[in-house]
């Protein structure tokens, strides 16, 4: 018998593509890497100077939602973005993956599971497994421009789901969520009796205005628990200083009823470093100047990548609306994996729709937040190996 | 139904203690607190400078089992403490708490239960709950000092147990592990096919030296999975910057597999804040001055409380090797409950044994870690009430 978990039990076993990769590292060959999605390694703008030094730093308050004055920081940032918050509906985190966990504590018993879209980044998996939770996932249909729909929803839910996940926009769809959508969805899920957890972490990088759209559900009036997250990470670039946030939404009793237990949950572990919260005003301060570096980033890389498509090209660029990724839809013949694979041959690295669960089609997806002189240079070897194919 | 899990429905009914402190507090009463543990706020040395500004703060390396230069800075702590440990069996967390929490997920399914001292300090209930883990108690018999006995263990376990943790130095109790307890506890384990937890956050505060102690299970050679925990929060008095180790020991075979299954949990959250692990090295140079300080507290400390006690007392200062506690045996009568609210009537606040899982007479817990003023003030109305009571 082992004496480890079934839980942590994880494939190890490596697809073809991530053995290629790893040998041609190993080989020092050069690539044109387009899944790179970290902040801080591609030239984008850092506070300067950084503001870690405040006066009380070692000083040890445990709050367990977080500093009142840190939660007044992210307060006003929602506030400037359009959604008017308490700092008391707030609870911080290490990170959304940390506040995702919490969210899967609160809401489920093992054995419970909660409805996750397809296609997505791969992110739910471990963090609901760990927890004894399940996954089940709804469609966002193509044909919809992978929007949501509740028929989708109805579909896979089953007796013991407990909570709709949507990340709004999707990720790497870039699709955001609508008005209309919203509002069926709060329907849905009252009369269901399901909670709504909202990933919000990209809902800042809208490449242009659209009133139609939801940029959160903080501060909304909807008829069920609410969760939504976001973070320093992606709003700001800043993944190494571990905070995130979650706005506690939904009827005042249940709300309520949430934020207490999340209290004694994040009692349990205070995971959040001093010295970040104490700071967060300022870092904060950072985040107008790093989004409009990667939406010019985003946008440029964006029209350089349309641009090299010739026309007729059997490729295409799916529509988004925002986010840090572009999705490819390329021939069925030869397919994902075999594309990737002569890709990387050709010195170019990107991801397989199957890496994100893309079904209906064959996919590539591409990091658009790549430096464009490394965007640039890659695309010329993407269009002739994607001409060849089809 | 509540939208709300059972494993987050924790009680919140409050004993008559904590209305009696909140009320106290709330009329604005003067407490000489002799409960507080936060060692940022009994005028303790702190590091000055403080090493917050690593050039490459910003930077993010996702490494899960921590940056290899931080994981080298703990192991250079732990070999000077004569523990020699390789950095690569080294797993950084945000806490000790998020460590027991990865280390129920790795080690129990939901329903599997662990083995858990008592007395001990109350922090296992949630953390265990959290992860759909069950606890099971076995006692540290007082006429052993508190130590492990390991027919305790053995009545204890069940069909579904799966890890004995440990708490070393007892956490109020303040017995170390002795190197023949370890012996026949590794035996046990082995035989039964358990994993050990050893909790070593106060090891490093022995008052005195005594060779047959064990200090940490680190770079031993046992014949069970082997997890010993410490962090910055104690060892240097630094609880605000969330850094926690484990060391993951015992045969190679399951070492290795432990190491994999915690770097893909690690990977998961991904937790520990970059610019604290960049700065590691300095923050743990801090930790001699900051042990020296406790330790000439806490000696000042208990030798005042000893000084205090007269002779032929109903209550004594039951005898420990370190820690930051002092554990005094009171009588049965008025008991536990009476005896902390007649003391904070008399403006002093300590802990009841039943805080701790005290059975087999009436306990009262204080923190040697008070301010030697606040301490020495607060043993004339100790001495007087508890000189009333028996």
């Amino acid at each position: 018998m082992s004496p480890f978990s079934a839980r942590t039990d994880f494939a190890r076993t490596w697809n073809p593509l991530a053995r290629a990769l790893a040998e041609r590292r190993e080989r020092g060959l050069p690539l044109l890497d387009l899944t790179e999605t970290n902040p801080t390694r591609v030239g984008l703008p850092m506070p300067e100077p950084a503001p870690l030094a405040h006066p009380d730093a070692l000083g040890y308050v445990p709050e367990p939602l977080g500093l009142l004055s840190a939660r007044e920081a992210v307060a006003a940032y929602l506030a400037g973005r359009g959604a008017p918050v308490h700092p008391e509906h707030l609870v911080l985190s290490a990170s959304t993956s940390e506040a995702y966990g919490w969210l899967f504590k609160l809401l489920c018993e093992p054995g419970d599971n909660v409805l996750v879209p397809a296609p997505c980044y791969p992110l739910f998996e471990y963090l609901a497994r760990l927890e004894g939770v399940g996954l089940r996932h709804y469609r966002l249909p193509f044909a919809q421009g992978f929007g949501l729909d509740v028929g989708e929803l109805a579909a896979a839910r089953d007796a013991r789901t407990r909570a709709v996940l949507v990340v709004n926009p999707g990720n790497p769809t870039g699709h955001y969520l609508r008005e209309g959508e919203l509002e069926a969805l709060g329907s849905w899920c009252a009369r269901e009796g399901l909670a709504l957890v909202s990933d919000e972490v990209f809902s800042d990088f809208a490449w242009d205005e659209d009133p139609g759209r939801v940029a959160t559900v903080a501060g909304r009036s909807l008829p069920m628990p609410t969760f939504g997250l976001s973070g320093l990470s992606k709003v700001a670039g800043l993944p190494g200083l571990k905070l995130g946030w979650m706005h506690v939404g939904g009827p005042d009793a249940a709300r309520r009823e949430a934020l207490e237990r999340l209290e004694s949950l994040a009692d349990t572990y205070l995971p959040v470093n001093t010295p970040v919260q104490l700071s967060l005003r300022p870092w904060l301060a950072h985040a107008p100047r790093f989004q409009e570096a990667v939406l010019a980033r985003v946008k440029e890389n964006r029209r350089l990548l349309r641009d090299a498509r010739p026309r007729h090209a059997p490729w295409s660029v799916v529509p988004a609306e925002g986010g840090w990724s572009a999705v490819l839809r390329i021939p069925l013949e030869p397919g994902e994996e075999a594309t990737c694979l002569a890709l990387l041959d050709a010195g170019v690295g990107v991801h397989p729709g199957f890496f994100y669960d893309f079904t209906g089609g064959a996919w590539l997806v591409l990091s658009l937040l790549t430096h464009p002189d490394v965007f640039a240079q890659a695309l010329g070897p993407l269009a002739r190996v994607l001409a060849a194919s089809g």
